[in-house]
C-alpha cells in the first residue's frame, strides 16, 4: 500500500491508510497512547493500544510508519485522527533532543537555534520559512520565463569584482589571485548583449564584509535580473512591479497555510507603487520627519521613515526611490543630466530591497565613467571591450533573497532566513 | 509605438512595426540596401532606400531600431520581409569584429571563442545551447515541484568537503580555513532531515581538480535531488526516470527549432531504461567486447561500450548501472551485501550523467561507515550528529548540468556548454 500524505487523510475517512512521519509528540494515558505524527504536509493525531510494545520508551522525533484507519474525531489538530493497527520504527532515536522544538514557541537564543540548525527547522513556524522561500523563487522565474527571459549561470570565481574590489573573498586558484563573485552584475549585462536580451540569475554570491550585523550576510541569494531595449529606468521598475505582483498572487495561493502559522499578512499592491526622486525624498524627510539626509544617501532610519511616508500618504508598502546621486552609484550606472543617475531602489517594511536602474551601454561614456569614480577600465577589459560591439539599452535590478523573506516574515535577523548562514564566526553547520 | 519580436512579424503583414535588433549582414544593391536584422527570436530581412545616409559606414553587430511595414517577399529565410522607412542607431560599433559571426558555422578555435565569448554567443548555434540550458532546468524544477519538491540554497562556503577533501578549492575565511563546496550533498541530506522531506537544488559548484580534460570544469552547474521514505534506490531511479521523460517532452515542445537549429535529435525514452547490476555490466563488457573491468569502476571507454549494448539490445539511449562496489562510492552510500552498495550511475550517449543512491540513514551505521573509509566522524560532526534525531530512509541523485548539454547536443569540449567556463587557465571573462 503506498503512502497517504497527512493532509489528504481527511479525504480518506474510515480507510486504512499508511502515513509516515515523525513522532512530534507522546501523550500515554491508562490504556491508550496518543502519538502526535507529523509530515511534511501537517499533523494527525494517532491512537495507540498500550500493548504495542514500540510505544514503551518511544523518544520524540522517532520516525514511524503507521497503518491504521481515519476516523472522525475531533481534537485539537483535525477532526479526524488515525486509530492505528500498526506501527514500524523506520529510524530510531535514542538520545533526548537538545531542544525542544514541539512547543507552540522555539524559544531559544539565535546560536541555539543555529547551531541546532536540522532539529529548530523541523519546528513548525521555522519550516514555514523556507516553504515561502519556495514560493518566492518559482513565482520570481515562472515571471520572467513568461516575459522571454532565459536563466543563466554565471561565474562566482572571478578576476576582478563588479563593485571595484571592496569586501572580496580572496582564493588561490591555481596559483592565481581569484576572488568570490559579489553579484553577477558584469555577467548578466554580458548576456543581455549575447543576444540573450532578458536574463535572469538566482544564485549565491558573497561579501567579506567584517561587520556582524543582523543585516548582513557573508553568503547570500541574489534574485537578478536584466533585460535590453528599454527606453530608461522606469520600464524596470513597471517589470518589477509586475512580478512582485505576480508573486504575492502566488503566495495568496500556495503560501496561506505558512503566513497563518506565522501569524503574518501577505502585502498587497493595490496601485501603482509611487515613484518619488531623491531630491523629494530627503524633502519630504527634512519636511515630514525633520530628518536631515547626508551624504546623498537614506540611512536605515531614513529608509524607515520613507515607508512610513508611503503607507500614510499612499497606503502603499512600496515605495521606488529613484534618481540617486551619481556619487553614490556604482560606475555602470548610466547617468541622468549632470549629477543624477538613472537608478531606483525600493524600499519595503523600511528597508531596501532591490537595487536597479538603467546601465550604460555606449563605450565611450563607460569608459569614462570608469574614469570618473578613480578605477582602471583596463583592469576590467573582459567586461569593457563587450561594449565596444553593440550593446542595446539595457538595465536591470537585484533583490537579496534573504532580507526580502525577513522583512516580509517580521524577522529581525537574516541569519533565520538562511537556511545555514554564514557569517563571520559562523562556519558549520 | 511597442516593438514587435520578428518571430511575430508574418502575423503583422502590411502592417507598420517596430522592430529592434543587431546588424546581422548588410548587403548593398544599386539602389537598395538588404539589411538582415536579428533580435532574440529570430532574423528578417530589412530593404532601406540608399538615401538613408544611416546605412553608409553602418557596421555588422550595431544595435538599429527600424520601423517600416512587413510586406511580402520570399527570401532565404522568410516569406516577408520589412520595407523600411527609418531607422535609428540605438548602439553604434566602430571598429571591425575580431570574429565573424554572421557565417554558417562559427569556424574558431575554442580558445578563440571563448576569448571572444559575448560575439561568439550571438551566433545562432552557439546561442541555441543556452536556450536548451534553459528549458532544462525549467522542465527539472516542474516536474520536481508538482512532486512536493522545494527549492533550497545551501553553503557553497563550507569547513570540510563532502567528499572527503580531495580537490578543494581554499578560502581565508576570516582568518580561518574554509573550503568552497563540491556538493550539496550533507546539506541537501540535512534539509531533508529538517522535515522538507523532497528538496532540490540547481546550484553552481567547485573541484580543484588540476587536469585539463574536455570533460572537466572547475566551476560546474549541479542538478540535485534527494528525497525521504523511499523503500531503496529503485525509487530514485523511477523519479529520475520521470523527470527525464518530463524533460524531454518539454525539449520536443519548446526546443524544437534549437534542435533543429544544431542539427540534433532529442532523445526518446520509449520503455522503461534498463537497469543492469555493475556485476552483469563488467560481463557484458568482457563477453561482448572483450573488455576487461578493472578496480570495480568503469573506464570511459567502458562506458561508451555498455552505452552501445543498451542501444543494441534495449534500443535504450539511456542505461542505469546499479549496485557499485562499497570501495567506489563515499561513505554516506548505503550498503547492499557484503561488498556492493544502493547506488546507481545513469549512462547516456556513452558517459555518466548521474550518480545516485540511497544514503545511510542511520546513525551507528554512518558512524561505521566513516571509519571503514578512514575518516574521522568528528570532523564531520555538524552533519554526523543530524543522525541522531531521526533521518528517514532517503535519497537522492546529482547531474551535471554542463556534461548533459554536452552530451545532449554532441559537443566534445564541456567548455562549450558553459557561458564563462572556469579552467586551469580561464579566469576571465
Amino acid at each position: 500500500m503506498k503512502r497517504t500524505l497527512i493532509r489528504s487523510l481527511e479525504e480518506n475517512l474510515n480507510k486504512n491508510v499508511i502515513i509516515k512521519g515523525w513522532v512530534h509528540r507522546v501523550r500515554r494515558l491508562k490504556g491508550i497512547t496518543f502519538i502526535i505524527l507529523r509530515d511534511r504536509s501537517g499533523m494527525v493525531q494517532c491512537v495507540v493500544d498500550n500493548k504495542d510494545p514500540i510505544i514503551h520508551g518511544l523518544k520524540c522525533e522517532s520516525v514511524l510508519e503507521v497503518s491504521g484507519t481515519v476516523k472522525e474525531g475531533k481534537n485539537s489538530l483535525n477532526n479526524f485522527e488515525l486509530a492505528v493497527e500498526s506501527l514500524k520504527v523506520l529510524s530510531k532515536v535514542e538520545e533526548d533532543l537538545p531542544i525542544e522544538i514541539n512547543s507552540e514557541e522555539l524559544n531559544i537564543s539565535l546560536d541555539t537555534m543555529l547551531n541546532n540548525r536540522i532539529l529548530s527547522l523541523r519546528h513548525e513556524k521555522k519550516n514555514a520559512i523556507f516553504r515561502i522561500q519556495h514560493i518566492i523563487v518559482e513565482g520570481f522565474r515562472e515571471f520572467l520565463s513568461r516575459e522571454g527571459f532565459i536563466e543563466i549561470f554565471t561565474p562566482k570565481i572571478v578576476a576582478e569584482g563588479a563593485e571595484g574590489g571592496t569586501a572580496l573573498f580572496k582564493l588561490d586558484y591555481f596559483r592565481k589571485d581569484a576572488y568570490l563573485a559579489q553579484s553577477p552584475q558584469f555577467y548578466k549585462q554580458m548576456m543581455v548583449a549575447a543576444g540573450y536580451e532578458r536574463v535572469f540569475e538566482i544564485g549565491n554570491f558573497f561579501r567579506a564584509e567584517e561587520h556582524d550585523t543582523a543585516r548582513h550576510l557573508n553568503q547570500f541569494t541574489s534574485m537578478d535580473l536584466e533585460l535590453a531595449f528599454i527606453e530608461d529606468e522606469q520600464d524596470i521598475m513597471d517589470i518589477e512591479e509586475e512580478m512582485l505582483k505576480h508573486i504575492i498572487n502566488k503566495l495568496e495561493l500556495e503560501g496561506t497555510r505558512c503566513f497563518k502559522m506565522l501569524n503574518v499578512d501577505i502585502p498587497k499592491i493595490l496601485a501603482p507603487i509611487p515613484r518619488i526622486e531623491f531630491e523629494y525624498a530627503a524633502r519630504v524627510l527634512k519636511e515630514n520627519y525633520n530628518k536631515i539626509v547626508t551624504d546623498n544617501d537614506l540611512d536605515p532610519e531614513g529608509e524607515r521613515l520613507l515607508s512610513e511616508y508611503a503607507k500614510e500618504k499612499y497606503n502603499s508598502e512600496f515605495i521606488f526611490v529613484t534618481n540617486y546621486s551619481r556619487k553614490k552609484r556604482p560606475m555602470y550606472t548610466m547617468p541622468k543630466g549632470i549629477n543624477g543617475t538613472r537608478s531606483f531602489d525600493l524600499i519595503f517594511k523600511g528597508t531596501e530591497i532591490t537595487s536597479g536602474g538603467q546601465r550604460i551601454h555606449d563605450y565611450d561614456m563607460l569608459v569614462e565613467s570608469f574614469e570618473i569614480k578613480g578605477l582602471n577600465h583596463e583592469n576590467f577589459s573582459s567586461y569593457v571591450n563587450v561594449f565596444k560591439y553593440g550593446v542595446p539599452p539595457h538595465g536591470g535590478l537585484a533583490i537579496g533573497l534573504e532580507r526580502l523573506l525577513a522583512l516580509l516574515l517580521g524577522i529581525n535577523n537574516i541569519r533565520e532566513t538562511s537556511a545555514f548562514p554564514r557569517d563571520r564566526s559562523r562556519l558549520t553547520p
